[in-house]
């Protein structure tokens, strides 16, 4: 096989079968015999969860990961965030010719690392290839099926002011990560961005049930985006406490350094959660429990009032968090 | 809103809204309040197709059609060759700095416009806006997903010795609208791309039940690309008559002229479909009574054999029909 990606590649012929002989096949457990043009397979009755998101991250590695990785996690968080049990992925690849073969076959294994870590099979899959400086290297997008137990309703409809909101680790760590590495910049300890699957951790909320009012994973527009979501489609007010989020010292000093706000960098591995108030401590010692939220914090509550999110700074001040506005960190997932 | 996309419509947050409220929502049918990072919806029990293509076309409009079209009926051709009965689709768009606003909301209406038309809704999908020159334009991803009746199994290697091929009308008719609407090339009447949904088409073969071998949407690769494979899957021989082929006469025509094979060009509106023999007349009538089937013809069989495809020529003569090697018709789809 060639060294790098050619339009044959990407033709449907003897070229396609090769690459994804080569490449893709080994790395998700498929063989040719099995692969058609759908996958099919058995699921119990019940709610169905489906999601999808394309990842066109620059550059394509980064500390903590790399595309494939991303692709895979950020798919199973947003499976995560309605509650349901991941059940399998697909994943469609858009190459742009002259990739470096071994890079994609880098960017394949990690992908299938992950799909044989967590259990969730790539299912199916779909390779394109474009002309060079057609794409930027490497987009992937990937669509996740899950199933939702039928005790689970995570909409954000069902906040109510009193609900506690809680965070699942330190925010800002993947934006910060790809913000650093992009601009060459070091404060003292490098970042690593936090992309994992949260599907295990959010699971053992599941015990709580309906006092968990709903979840969402942080990711493009970060912690800010998605209370700013939440006050849109609860009506509520969403307060929170500066001096609660917890922000890793060189993320915070880095956003000093650019006049970034944390509130808005992207995370691939932290969940937003608002609870039930007489749930709140059971919740957040749920999520300490777990490696993946052992920095799991209360960082503020929801109220009535209008659809706005409100920060208390660290100097006890209020100041309105608006959706975040103009590009953050472009390329970010 | 501006009159073209920027990069701060990629951001997640206050102008990606605006985009999905301006753009997407209204045509999908979807709100803000109820847009989450997946979608939940109930099914049946029983065998769930899943299937996921990148689409990658250029030039974004054609006779016929134009991406979004193109996006979802490929997707549900997808389906509906595992004999699935789609449910529900999902589309994530990769956007280019600069594309006209305009133009998405065309391709966007479009999309939309086969959704309401077949009742297979857009359930979730995702944004993502990279520099100028690192996309080309719009890449669409879509994901369908599908319940397969229990009496159905549409595996390739349930074809046996003495099945007869069938073909649901003329071939080629999209690869060649596509390369002569970028060649600038006129002979005679010009020919529109097939670009349809099919689940209906093949919905009808569902009485002949296990009479249907199998049955696959020749798209990329074409009707050639179809039947190698699944000479590979069953080990057998699948044997075609030149003669019985349907090929429009401006097809056949500008295929000579520029050297091109119509078995090797993309369909996005054919089925080819492995019959037992006793069903074979059944099935070809069921086609024939649809629209969409209506030039539908018997074009070979299947014989025991080493796994490869020879088609009998208009002269007599055999020649064998390779895999497609190097690139046809690239970005077809």
């Amino acid at each position: 096989m060639a060294d790098r990606i050619l339009l044959a590649h990407g033709s449907g012929g003897k070229a396609t079968l090769d690459l994804l002989r080569e490449v893709f096949y080994p790395e998700f457990g498929l063989t040719a015999a099995e692969a058609g043009d759908a996958a099919v397979l058995r699921a119990a009755a019940g709610r169905l969860a489906i999601t999808t998101d394309s990842f066109v991250i620059t550059p394509l590695f980064f500390p903590g990961g790399d595309i494939g990785k991303l692709a895979f996690c950020g798919t199973v968080n947003d499976l995560a965030a309605v509650g349901a049990e991941p059940v399998a992925i697909t994943a469609a690849f858009i190459i742009e010719e002259g990739l470096e073969v071994e890079v994609l076959k880098k960017i394949a294994k990690s992908l299938g690392e992950m799909a044989r870590a967590t259990g969730i099979p790539v299912v199916a899959g779909d390779t394109k290839v474009v002309e060079k400086g057609k794409a930027d290297g490497l987009f992937i997008t990937t669509t996740g099926l899950g199933i939702v137990p039928e005790d689970i309703d995570y909409n954000p409809a069902r906040i109510k002011p009193g609900d506690v909101l809680l965070v699942s680790g330190t925010i800002g760590d993947h934006g910060w990560c790809i913000m650093a590495l992009r601009e060459g910049i070091d404060v003292g300890t490098p970042v690593t961005s936090d992309c994992r699957p949260l599907h295990r951790l959010v699971g053992r909320l599941a015990p709580l049930r309906g006092a968990v009012r709903t979840v969402r994973d942080a990711t493009r527009g970060g912690l800010g985006a998605v209370l700013n979501e939440w006050a849109l489609q609860s009506g509520a007010t969403m307060i929170i406490r500066e001096a609660k989020i917890p922000v890793r010292e060189e993320v915070r000093g880095g956003c000093r350094l650019l006049g970034l706000d944390p509130l808005y960098l992207a995370n691939e591995g932290k969940m937003v959660v608002a609870v039930a108030p007489e749930k709140a401590e059971e919740a957040l010692t749920l999520l300490r429990e777990d490696p993946d939220g052992k920095d799991a914090a209360i960082i503020g509550e929801v109220a009535a009032g209008p659809a706005r999110v409100v920060m208390v700074t660290e100097w006890g001040t209020e100041r309105i968090v608006p959706l975040p506005r103009g590009e953050i960190v472009p390329r970010i997932c």
